[in-house]
C-alpha cells in the first residue's frame, strides 16, 4: 500500500495525529496577531521538532525559530533554519557546540541571567575569536528564571558581555505564569506586565549605553491576548499551532481548534464500571496532566470520536503505560459502554498538553482535509 | 575521545544514568525470589526496552519476556528472544501482525478478556491455519482489564479458544493496585489475592475440561512481597530492575537501590527564592508524578550528588519543559543555594517512576563501578 493510502481507519494505534486544518489555522491566527502588533514572530519549536510544521510557520511569515535544546538547533540547521534562539540558560560546557555551530553558518544566539555564565561566555569568545551573540533573561512574572528588570544584576551581565567582546542582542523574557490564569483580561493584564518589564530593562541597558535591539518576549496566551506590543521587538509561542486542553482552559482556543490528537484502539470493557480499555495509556498520552489543577480536569484527555467530534462527558479518566481507561467524567457508569463503544472502535483523544504528548511519539501522522494521511518525523532526546 | 574514556563529569546533560551495581542486584533479587517460591520469572521489558538490561535478566535466569507493545516483541525477537508474552488485550487488527512473528519462529502468546475478540482468534486462526497461543487475562484487584475468577465468562472465552482451535495456555493475572500499598503485610496479602484469584480460576477452567498449564501473576510491589506461590507457575515484573521513588514509598526499596537517576547541570539560579535551576526539566524526568498521592511526596525528583548520594530535603520541586527548580522541600529558601550549588554542578536526580522517566531517552548510560560509561539503546514509540 503506498504511505498516501493510509487512513485513520487503517494505520496502527496509537498514533498521534495532526489535523492539518486545524494547524494551519493556528499559524495563521499567531501570525496575524504578531503583524498586527508589529512585531516578528519567532515560534518555539520545542512543542513539535518536526520540520514540516516549522516549515509551515515559516511559510506564513515567521522568521527563525526558538529551540530549548542545543540538539534542536543542530537539527533545525541541518533543515536549513538558519536564525536560532536557544532560549534555555547557557552552561559554559556547551560553548564549543555553539561555537561550532556559529562556524558553520548558524546564526545562533544564546542566553544568560547570571554574571558568572556571562564572564565565562566572554572569557571563552575572546579566547577563541567568537563574538557569541547573547541576549539576556528577564524575569517579569517569577516564574522561572531570570533577572528582574530593576535589578544591578542586568547592567552588570550587559557589561560583561559588551565590554567582553561579545554582540549583546537585548533581551527575553517569557511570562510562564500565563498557563495558570484564565480570562482574557488577566492574560492581557499580564502579556503589558511582560511587555513593560523587558521594555524598562532595555531602557536601563540603553541608558548606560549598552546596545539593546532585540526585545524578545512571549507564552501562547500572553501572545494572543497581547493589545500592545510598543518596544517590542519580536513574540515567542510554540504550543498555540497545536493547542491543547490546558490551553482551553487558559481561554485561548476552543475544542475545535486543537489540531493534535492520540488514534486509539477499544481492545476491551469492564462493563459493570461502565469502562471500556483502549490501547493509548500514558506512554502515549504523556504523564501530563496538566488540566487537574485548573478549573475543568479532563483526566488524560477528552474522547472523541474517529471525525474529531468530541463525545461529551467522555474521558479517559486513568491510565496505564499502554492501556486508558475510558469512562464517563462524572463517575456514574455507563451501562451501555460495550455497545456504545465495541472492541474495534477507533477515538480519537484530545490531550492536556500537547509538547508532552508529542514528544511520547517517534513521528506523526498529518490529516489532511481529504483523509489521507502523511508520516512526519519528530526528534526525541538530547 | 574513546566512548569508554566517557565519565559522569563529561558527558552532555540530561542524560539517563543506570547505575550497573544497583541494577544487578535487583536483577538478583528478584530472581532468588522466583527460584525460592519454585516459579519461573518472566521479566516485563517495557520499562527498560534494553537489550543489554534483558541480557542481563536472562543470565541471571529469567526466562522469555514480557512485552506491552507488539514493537517490543518485534524488537527483542529480532535480538534472539524467543519466547514473548505480549500481555495487553489483543485487538483482532494485530493479529496479521502477530502471526507474521510466529511464522519467524517466534513463540508469541496473547491476552484476552472477552469472547468477542476470543471468537476472533478462532476464526483468524482457522482461517489462516495459525493455532494461536493465548492466555486469558484474569481480573484479581478491579484494578484494569481482566474477567473476574468467578465469572461465568471465563468458561465461555476458554471454549471458544479451545474448540477454535487455538491453544489455551492458560491464565495471567496482575496486580496494579499493589502501587496503592505501603506495607509488607497488605502487600503479602494482596499477593496472596493475586495467586488465589488466579489459581482458582485455573481449577474453573481445568474442571470443565479445558487445558491450563500457564498460571502467570506478577507486578514488582506483589512478587517481591508474596510469600507462597502454590499453583503458580511464573513470575511477571518489570520496574524492580531500576525501582524508582514509588517503589520506595511502596515500601519495596531503599533509595539506595534504585538504579535510574537523571544526570543533570545547574544552570543558574533565583537565590532570593533559594532555587537552583537546572538543564533537566518534566521532559527529561518524564511529566510523573506518582509519589505526589503516596505518604512522601519527591517533587520530580529526590535530589542526589554526582556520586548518587541523596542531598537530604532537597528535591526537583517543579519544572519546566527543560528547566527544573531544585528547592528545599520545606519550602523555606536556601540562602546558600548559589555556593552550595554553584553553575556548573552536576547532580543526579532519583525519579519518581523508573518506566516514564526511561521512556523519555532514546539511550541509557550505563555506570559501571570503575566510574566508565557505556551507551546502552532504547527504543521508543509503538
Amino acid at each position: 500500500m503506498p504511505a498516501s493510502s493510509n487512513t485513520l481507519a487503517s494505520i496502527d494505534t496509537p498514533a498521534a495525529i495532526v489535523s492539518l486544518p486545524q494547524m494551519r489555522h493556528n499559524i495563521q491566527r499567531m501570525q496575524d496577531q504578531a503583524n498586527a502588533l508589529g512585531v516578528r514572530f519567532r515560534p518555539h519549536v520545542k512543542t513539535t521538532k518536526c520540520a514540516q510544521v516549522v516549515q509551515a510557520q515559516g511559510a506564513a511569515g515567521a522568521q527563525g525559530v526558538t529551540v530549548s535544546t542545543l540538539k534542536e538547533a543542530e537539527q533545525f540547521f541541518a533543515q536549513g533554519v538558519q536564525d536560532i534562539l536557544y532560549a534555555v540558560g547557557m552552561v559554559p560546557q556547551r560553548l564549543p557546540q555553539v561555537m561550532a555551530l556559529r562556524r558553520q553558518g548558524c546564526k545562533l544566539a544564546i542566553i544568560t541571567d547570571n554574571a558568572v555564565v556571562a564572564q565565562a561566555i566572554a572569557d571563552f569568545g575572546r579566547q577563541h575569536g567568537e563574538a557569541f551573540e547573547v541576549l539576556i533573561e528577564i524575569d517579569t512574572d517569577g516564574h522561572r528564571s531570570g533577572i528582574k528588570p530593576d535589578e544591578d544584576a542586568l547592567l552588570q551581565v550587559g557589561q560583561i558581555l559588551h565590554q567582553g567582546g561579545m554582540q549583546l542582542a537585548g533581551l527575553l523574557t517569557h511570562a510562564g505564569s500565563s498557563y495558570e490564569l484564565h480570562t482574557p483580561e488577566a492574560l492581557a493584564a499580564l502579556a503589558e506586565q511582560e511587555r513593560a518589564g523587558c521594555v524598562y530593562a532595555a531602557e536601563r541597558l540603553r541608558a548606560v549605553g549598552l546596545p539593546c535591539t532585540v526585545v524578545s518576549v512571549g507564552s501562547t496566551p500572553t501572545a494572543l491576548e497581547a493589545k500592545n506590543l510598543e518596544g517590542v521587538t519580536e513574540l515567542r509561542a510554540g504550543v498555540y499551532v497545536f493547542f491543547d486542553l490546558v490551553m482551553h482552559n487558559v481561554g485561548v482556543c476552543t475544542t475545535d481548534e486543537i489540531a493534535l490528537t492520540v488514534l486509539t484502539t477499544v481492545i476491551g470493557h469492564q462493563a459493570d464500571k461502565g469502562w471500556a480499555i483502549v490501547d493509548a495509556g500514558w506512554m502515549a498520552m504523556s504523564r501530563d496532566r496538566g488540566t487537574a489543577k485548573q478549573q475543568q480536569d479532563f483526566g488524560y484527555g477528552q474522547v472523541c470520536t474517529l471525525d474529531g467530534t468530541p463525545l461529551p462527558g467522555f474521558l479517559m479518566g486513568s491510565a496505564n503505560q499502554e492501556q486508558g481507561i475510558i469512562s464517563r467524567s462524572t463517575g456514574a457508569p455507563d451501562a451501555d459502554i460495550a455497545t456504545r463503544l465495541p472492541v474495534g472502535t477507533r477515538l480519537r483523544i484530545l490531550p492536556n498538553h500537547a509538547c508532552a504528548t508529542g514528544a511520547q511519539f517517534p513521528e506523526y501522522q498529518a490529516l489532511d482535509e481529504d483523509g489521507t494521511l502523511q508520516t512526519w518525523g519528530r526528534f526525541h532526546g538530547w
